[in-house]
């Protein structure tokens, strides 16, 4: 679903985009390409289409699928990775599998060392990551990664789904203070009984 | 330093208040007591003083602390916690030292199971805490615990330090997603220089 929403919306923003699956014939992979006049194929086939490549896979999934892509076809590359490594094996609410003093965003950096990733987009739902109007008044995205250039491009992107208050956290172990939002995200999403909301720093 | 902000603005705002140290005759407590016409005593002389009593301790400090209140002292009592497990011995920035499937909150209520833990003001600098309009703009607190009354009853103290948009998340256990904002709040904090800003929850 987050892949498919940021797709969509990469395609009509103009981009050539290709979609990956763990087999090439994929039916809603298929069905999104033959829709959305993009590309489908394996994840290996996707990790080499693009510039920019983003991991929008399940958390627990998401080592085992970089592996699949191939940190070669990943290599000087971007990965914007807005993965969480949510744990639903606890219970409701789910845990985090990697937390506190280590992250996903860090462990995928580490699975692919010749790859720039950015972390970002993770801490809102995927209607809001590619159309931030849908929530009313000023909120904010964080992103974090350790090569400045890759978050320039990335950033570039962000703007060009409309948002404006862009938060540069740093290097990617912030990737722990982003991953660790999702127990009050959950929460609020339960409360408020909608994924239309997102958090704000409100600063002077 | 919070034990202190908040005791001179609950002490302002007209209440009888005491403050616990470890010792009777600690002179920081004294001289605060002299200074904001308080009382000052051990910690179990405040807990046996206080309707409500703060906890504002030092996150690894919290649990031991309690125990020199006393369960019996508190018991039918409020307790709000105001701490986070902020652990320091793993560099810096810390971190936390009971996380996602445990809190701090929840480790305090299970200590003192005939007392009413709320759990709030944990996510701001204590100037913060009782002085909102420090902060430009519509911003949010959270607060959880088992009891409704007692939250309540918190709410009440926190709406005469000027809070406005309060969100019950819950039982204690929601003391887990407010804890770990801290990593977040600390790398903004060195982000932006101040500890002036909060999190908003943004919707619709």
């Amino acid at each position: 679903m987050v892949g498919e929403t940021l797709a969509t919306s990469l395609a009509g923003l103009g981009h050539d985009v290709m979609m990956g699956s763990r087999e090439a014939g994929n039916g809603k992979a298929k069905a999104w390409a033959a829709g959305a006049g993009g590309k489908n194929g394996t994840f290996a086939d996707a990790a080499r289409h693009g510039e920019i490549v983003f991991n929008c896979t399940l958390g627990s999934a998401a080592l085992a699928v970089i592996r699949l892509a191939g940190s070669r076809n990943l290599a000087g590359k971007i990965l914007v990775d807005v993965t969480n490594p949510l744990d639903f094996s606890t219970g409701t609410p789910p845990s985090l599998s990697i937390v506190n003093t280590d992250s996903l965003g860090e462990a995928i950096q580490r699975e692919l060392p010749r790859t720039k990733v950015v972390k970002t987009l993770n801490t809102v739902n995927c209607n809001v990551m590619v159309d931030p109007r849908r929530v009313a008044g000023k909120h904010s995205l964080f992103i974090c990664g350790n090569d400045a250039g890759a978050k320039t491009a990335v950033r570039e992107l962000l703007e060009a789904f409309g948002w404006e208050d862009i938060i540069d956290l740093g290097d990617i172990t912030s990737a722990r203070a982003t991953e660790q939002l999702m127990p009050i995200w959950i929460r609020l999403w339960g409360l408020l009984g909608t994924a239309d909301f997102n958090f704000a720093i409100v600063r002077n």
